[in-house]
């Protein structure tokens, strides 16, 4: 506070989530045993723990797992906020604040706690509903190499239209990103 | 024939597929237009034309695409099968074959007339029940940079077990993939 330097700017809303290949990012019930095995690249928990300012999540995600300490695996801690109609019956923690307004808001609130590093989003149903106010800065994805065939989407949007992206740190921002794959484990 | 060539040894069996980020592979009503714009990379077209000997489809997507003509934009001719339990009210064309069978009998005959290249299955119905019967050698993906939100999933499986998968061309086959994307139109 009351420095002039760059590092004082905004940081970004970040959508930053392991997903499946199949674009689950939990399980029906939010289950996320199916990471299990992923291999991510060295220090990532490291570099997103550095660059994370403060987390805002949604309520059904809370109550799967009600304990900020997890969150990095225990590597960050910082300002939680978790979106809720219904504050009064949440499970309380230590660092969490419950929010009841709308989604621009909560952005501006949490972003505001984030103290110019980045807001990561760890909800799909807000994610989806900033992507649509053109509030989210950047969609960061660790593809797992697994099929779930069901659960909670990164991006659910019946009826609604298309959302065109740009890729990052690439030369064209409209290429394609090729990927691989057998079967490791064929049913039987 | 007659030839003991190792390239007489049988094609593979490849679910390949323009994807959208969040999980698609096509429209809600087999849509395909919301590929435009996405940039492949160079030779895509004349390496897979090269590779195919057979594509394997499935009804709904040969009553919304019912011309083999437009195959790898024309650049791939061969044998097209078509599963379906209405062979008589199908919309003909030359070089394709309507098969009323199960779907790992429908491979057989597909890879067959492959000639030792490769079958590729367009349909994701037809490629979820291959995946579950452990007929499926690679998943071959062009990941684009659209969120579509709703449409024809690659692998709509609710109730299944996850399939877990191993990258090919990678030294980790656990390894997740790491893709970074912008709002390109941030609706508004």
């Amino acid at each position: 506070m009351g420095d002039t330097q760059p590092q004082t700017a905004a940081g970004k809303v970040l959508l930053h989530f392991t997903m499946s290949l199949d674009g689950f990012v939990a399980g029906p019930d939010h289950e996320m045993d199916w990471m299990a095995g992923a291999a991510f690249r060295p220090n990532l928990i490291e570099e997103y723990a550095r660059t994370t300012g403060a987390v805002l999540g949604g309520r059904d995600g809370w109550d799967a797992y009600p304990d900020p300490g997890g969150i990095y695996g225990g590597a960050w801690s910082g300002p939680v906020f978790v979106l809720t109609h219904h504050p009064e019956d949440a499970h309380p923690a230590e660092g969490v604040t419950f929010l009841n307004c709308d989604p621009a808001e909560a952005v501006r609130i949490a972003l505001a706690a984030a103290g110019g590093k980045n807001l990561e989003v760890f909800s799909a149903s807000i994610g989806r509903q900033l992507l649509e106010l053109g509030l989210v800065d950047e969609i960061d994805l660790h593809i797992a190499p697994v099929l779930l065939g069901d659960g909670i989407r990164l991006y659910d949007n019946p009826g609604g239209k298309p959302i065109r992206l740009s890729r990052l740190g690439e030369a064209d921002p409209k290429s394609t990103v090729n990927v691989r794959f057998s079967p490791a484990t064929p049913a039987g």
